[in-house]
């Protein structure tokens, strides 16, 4: 897989040693992810809007009413920036400007496209299908990942070593984002098992 | 406490059943989540860029480098959105439409603050305090908690009972980002006790 190309837009300025372009790396860390926050301009004002996503190969898919503000403002092939960031753990370090975070990010730009058609709008193995009516109130859009970069910081603090001497207590806190047990909605059927998907879910690491 | 009024730009419009105006909410949702991603015009485009910031009483301060452009941008007074996004759980539904997820979001939108002052900028408990150069290097701003809105959806499906006669099992896998086991810096000196709060640390909640 060719890795991004750095363009005006996502070319890595604030301490470039943190970022990349490999495309594989860019994509564990949409995989992983669950969450991306998109920033938009509308009225001349800039938002930001939480929302999930999928990556299938080299596209993104978003997907919600089509009474969104967000999808109509996509829709309509305004630019927008799309970020999804996994914090990895809290960095401690002997010095007040030491401190740090150990994160995973990546930033992607560009211009959304409307997918049409009912099998582009989901996957439909044991879950009822929709109907025409919620087809038609839902939007899904795919964002060709052109424009991308990730940053990434991971380690301990990087003081100098006469530092050191300070009475602080220095190391990571790693941080996680995990699933506990599965709660059963109490409306479900009880005959129903557990799919194995869900009783051992894991974001691709 | 008072709780936001409801403006043009907060105004929840999608679900607006899952919106809150409450301040103890919105405070204890930003209290808890650590990382912010804040939307951004530069040169007519949207930007979204994740950032560390802290809470203290009707105030965000973020900080970071003078010479990163989300700072320089925020400084120079222009309009900003910023998100906080807590994701609680994947929520599985008899419907393909039915699918959610329970979480907890806020949204601030207003204009940043320069603060000016060492006391300010930062808190000197155990770390060595910024030499002179460390601190010209470094911005504070601070955003006046005017305008937000929360957005939060907790539960199980809200398909028609009809639905659950289909074959697919139904509930809640809840998710939580927690601290794992703290990893000391192997420069840092080992007579130094983790302090309880490292040791079992968890967000306030």
């Amino acid at each position: 897989m060719a890795n991004f190309t750095p363009t005006e837009k996502t070319k890595i300025r604030r301490k470039p040693d943190r970022g990349s372009y490999d495309r594989e790396l860019i994509y564990r860390i949409l995989d992983e992810a669950f969450v991306c926050h998109v920033a938009f301009i509308s009225d001349g004002l800039p938002f930001v809007v939480p929302t999930n996503y999928v990556r299938v190969g080299d596209k993104l898919y978003l997907h919600g009413s089509t009474a969104s503000r967000l999808m109509k403002t996509l829709a309509s092939g305004a630019p927008f920036c799309l970020s999804v960031t996994l914090l990895d753990g809290i960095v401690l370090s002997p010095t007040a400007t030491g401190h740090s975070v150990n994160y995973r990010s990546v930033v992607v730009m560009g211009k959304a496209e409307p997918v049409e058609g009912e099998a582009a709008k989901g996957r439909w193995a044991t879950v009822r299908p929709p109907t025409e009516q919620e087809l038609k109130g839902t939007m899904v859009l795919s964002v060709p990942l052109v424009e991308a970069s990730a940053k990434v910081r991971t380690g301990f603090a990087v003081d100098d070593d006469e530092e050191y001497a300070s009475p602080a207590w220095t190391g990571v806190l790693p941080m996680k984002w995990t699933a506990q047990a599965p709660v059963p909605d109490p409306r479900g059927n009880p005959e129903i098992p557990m799919p194995a998907n869900i009783l051992h879910y894991s974001r691709p690491q």
